[in-house]
């Protein structure tokens, strides 16, 4: 467990190679965090679950920090509001960095030196807590990217050209896979890791349907908007043409349209990790919302598989991007599971409180850590979400 | 088909007896809308969709309508905006009712002479009119019982006590009943009416679970909110603390504490359509969110049902108040059965694109219309709506 | 003064004879009342500050209304919010047409019976009250004229054609006339009526200056318009050209362009009191707000006129349209005068509070009742005001 | 010129000694501006309105920040909304302090070799943009002291103590001057340096009065505070009255009352650019709004000087205070003098444009750099604004 606390640990401190302190004290928009503060708050987590609760004169780095860095967890006292994350330029960065030091030095401590009763109770939490820090280290990811999209100037998180291999490689023929469905086991049960909302697991009857054997791909998703995808709205649920109107949508989060003043070109272009690209026909179409997905699917005389469809055709033979390179939005709402039960104690509120307004996305994206994916996995996001790195694979009933 | 017209669409004028041409105009809100744009809103409906599509020589009352009145059918025209409903003081109420009588004529002559293909394709959508219309009856009285709510005089929709039959009857014992599920047959199939959202009827696996007997009472409510219900974060999912906090909820919508201003007494009361009343221990509480009917379920050890498990409760022998008076949050979001199509035609966004960000209601409520509720009926609103009649029935797991 | 009384009155009711219920009932935007509110609020001040604190044994109409109908009196009680007065279907106009009278009988009975001591006291309240009744008469009609704009029918508030003679009448030429100024006297000294803040007369500087003998026409104001007028950034103030953004203005209020889809035409429409008559070149311009006012001042080489030059100008023998037909922005913020001190007791707050913010205009209007303009009359708006009859007249340094 | 140039060159980048490149960065509210944003802002000044305008062969440092960092001159080119200055953090640091040295090399270089009808041209030119660069020198320390006023752990700007002199002092005996008035030259007229708003030099008429010989203590202020001040409508204007409503105002900004949670203590303190301090009574009150003024000034039964009479008493024998330590709220509004010019050519838009919706202030503060405050000085705030350093001087009508 020392080994792998290390390795995520340092995993995260490796993001922020790039980034200047600025760069990591800005909040771009209410539903997204400084870098720092993902920094502070993984390290808060650590803290207050683990040293704090059972380790036998911890000292707390700072006072203040409890406050500053709590995310959204009541029950653990009150807590620095969301929207003004932005404004702490103090602490400064460097104290941050001691911050993290200070927690890694206790809890390597404490790794080597609990009793048996004490670790027994800790190990599990000290899991969840590196699995909460990987999805922090996604959220680094899709954060810094928003902030970086809303300066004119669109620098790159990494300079220079993204590696070559990935770019303008032939789009895939796209297959629908039949999957006949029936009474399914789905969730997590084993002794591996897994959130409390991938549990329990249980069976769910999943009706005959076809599946596609890849995502949409930029290609596809332009069809859609030079036919006028963007522009009538039958094709829409009625909250998604309210926010194409409202937010003047024409194209996913991060496209930029030939000749903007950002970058002037006459081609397409796609705004990333390494600044702006040509945009890339092959690719599969990312950072549209749930609402775009469902409008393309329409559109495209299909529609979007359940969470329990993506589960079920998990491991169909011809399948593939299943986890990765981008999430994929499901038709299903974010629910607690038959019997769900939330984690007990300090790390009740993790998962169970979210579940309303939100939509359940399925795989992962080139954002997530090595080993943070699995066939059971939900990841949820509210329907408008466009910032994360979210993708669209068709399902259709059989007819 | 068409002393059923007749009957329905009386019902509706039935409705606006004690309302001013005033109280018939004014909107209280968005989401709600005047009485005179049901009025005509419901006329419209006949007139585009059976009366323009069908009927030979069929004039228009006027042209303007068509626009004034249209919902939300984007495929059917443009529209006058939602929250603007309220500014329409002209066309007057007396030009709203001429146009009833308008359609209503046409409709009879329609209905009589139709031959036969024509009526073939038509009758469907009559019927579809009349359940659309009967939707509307049940919103003119939440509307209008919004509209006397913000007024500071209280005043009532009907003067006058209310029957004393229902007032102060003893509260009925709560019982949990268990259900045993398995594969469970849902929705709608025969050739009586059902809406498109009930469709088509399929498989669902249910797991074994109790439900209440009957509705969570006032009194019942009441001990949540003086224990604190409304003032700690636990008991909420997410979205409704921050409800709670930004609304300083405290009690249900209508619930008034002693010594409100409004209508000064030392015990608690209730508002609605004969205005203040005493607050009624033993009757089901109403008018509650989907936020609050889910942190009363969590302080209480309980959930809500899913909508399949109500519906597989439905004919449990010592189940009670399924269809009334009010109804029931489950813990469902609304989204498209299995196979589901949405109508053809004109129709086509009748129900389907409203499939996001919204929960399914079962039952039915004592604004209801008789002949209007089922055991397979899917209502649908926004978590935090609570000037609908909303209740909550209690469910949990098996241990 | 039993007489006047009686025709002020009879007066603020005869402007809403073409009004339904309805129109009387609906408020179209948080500035604007519903004419109900106009009618009763209005006879509230009798009550309160007349009936209530001087006649001996007056039973109030209904104690509700004390609260229902204060406008911003604080120290006169508690009030019903302002955006909220449309909300209040209840009381209906028939019981404030009672309320009406019963004030009236009341108030006739006082000023036949009130006894010399009390009259000393009452007589100058009286008289405010009826200008503050006559300022509403002003209201009503600019409020309703709002509503009724904002009805996708355009409806009239006086049906049929307007009066010949003011149309398409030949536009007058312009000239300047020269102004040499000095020492002069400002404002109101002798016994008549004027209100608190045209008081007290004091002497002011004003340098030379021409001032324009009529208003800015129809005409001018087009030519601003077709050279870009709200195109370009350079003619604004700050706060006026973030307002054209914001609220993509193209016109004054109430022009309707060729082809507006309410009116369809080929040329330039105007709304009024009767509906959408031809844009007439010869009119002056109206409904600009002092942002508009400004912009064509400064593209016109020219300036507006100070409240003072204004006053100053009064007198000029050439100067035409100084008491209407519309009120005339100044480049007066809206100030007390030297020495200023507002009226004691319960009316002390009738103008003083008002002064930051606004903008002074002088003159009247087509919608001032007879009788209720003067040279020293200073009439105040918000810089954005475009619903009031508001025009323009230049002036200009002297080189 | 050189060596002027020089020097306020310097004290800007001094005052930024003791912040970090996160502070420099974030921008606390829509209002306020990044420290590095001021830095890059007042280079951007010199380049665009000398370097590109006037000195051959001159390279922009580079051409985005021709759009980054213009702030409101839109004949000068589009322009990054001012809402979104924090969003930038790049450039870094580092890169504006090269733009500074750019700037300075090229504008020395200027300086020692324009020919001299370049200079004539420019010099005074160079003037305006070294006392824009003193009132962003001002803006500098505003707008830092918000930041780490909305930063829960109140840092210091400054840290360590203030400097003890001016700690508790004696207060001054409060006296009323008299001032007789009358025809007042207003406004500046020499060769010396002043903004076009100080001119034109003109008379205007002054009543007679009586002004305070100091500001207003926090003492004084503070019996406002225990006398209901804040919770009584009688003495505030209506905007007033609704902000304090609005925004829950109990006491000026920045003062913390007993028992705040953010830096606990039994007593009164006040944050500043040390960092939260005891509160001093003998200090003038500052951070307040015209609001908070003119309603002290209502309880005390005195009122605002008008910036004439401020100016008027200028040059009396015993007044204190006028030219610090805080800005003095004048009952004037921001208008043009009579005659008023603005200046020509690319800085024509520096200060006529904001002639609405602002009121006067006079003096200057402890912020305002040495040099840079004189008898006509005329600035100016909307009346809401908390964040300047701001504070109140009584005056009153002679009996």
């Amino acid at each position: 467990m020392g080994e792998q606390f290390a390795a995520v640990r340092a995993a995260t401190m490796a993001l922020t190679q790039g980034l200047s302190s600025e760069d990591q004290c800005v909040q771009s928009m209410p539903d997204a965090s400084p870098t720092k503060w993902h920094l502070a708050h993984t390290s808060w987590f650590f803290e207050v679950v683990i040293l704090q609760a059972s380790s036998t004169g911890y000292e707390a780095f700072n006072p203040d920090y409890l406050y500053l860095f709590n995310s959204y967890y009541e029950a653990l006292g009150p807590r620095h509001p969301r929207p003004q994350r932005g404004l702490l330029t103090r602490p400064p960065l460097a104290d941050i960095h001691a911050y993290r030091e200070h927690v890694n030095r206790a809890m390597e401590h404490f790794i080597a030196n609990a009793d048996s009763a004490t670790w027994h109770a800790a190990a599990s939490v000290i899991e969840l807590g590196l699995h909460h820090e990987q999805q922090h280290q996604e959220l680094i990811l899709t954060d810094i990217l928003h902030l970086l999209s809303v300066n004119p100037l669109l620098p790159p998180y990494v300079p220079g050209p993204p590696p070559t291999a990935t770019a303008h490689s032939p789009e895939p023929s796209a297959q629908w896979l039949t999957v006949q469905g029936g009474l399914q086991t789905m969730g997590h049960a084993d002794d591996s890791f897994a959130f409390d909302n991938e549990t329990p697991q249980h069976q769910a009857l999943v009706h005959p349907f076809q599946i596609s054997n890849r995502l949409v791909t930029c290609a596809e998703f332009m069809v859609f908007v030079t036919d006028g995808g963007y522009e009538r709205a039958d094709w829409w649920l009625s909250d998604g043409w309210a926010a194409v109107q409202a937010q003047q949508l024409r194209a996913p989060a991060y496209w930029l349209a030939p000749h903007d003043p950002r970058a002037p070109s006459s081609a397409w272009q796609i705004f990333g990790i390494h600044g702006v690209q040509p945009w890339n026909s092959a690719e599969p179409v990312t950072h549209v919302s749930f609402y775009e997905a469902c409008a393309f699917a329409e559109w495209s005389g299909a529609r979007l598989p359940t969470e329990f469809e993506w589960e079920a055709a998990f491991d169909a033979p011809a399948i593939t991007q299943m986890l990765g390179p981008c999430w994929q939005w499901t038709r299903s709402s974010y629910e607690p599971y038959p019997g769900f039960r939330a984690r007990s104690g300090a790390v009740r509120e993790y998962n169970g409180k979210f579940m309303v307004g939100q939509q359940v996305l399925r795989g992962a994206s080139h954002f997530t850590p090595a080993g943070h994916s699995r066939k059971t996995y939900r990841n949820f996001f509210p329907p408008a979400t466009r910032w994360q790195v979210s993708g669209i694979r068709l399902a259709r009933d059989i007819a």
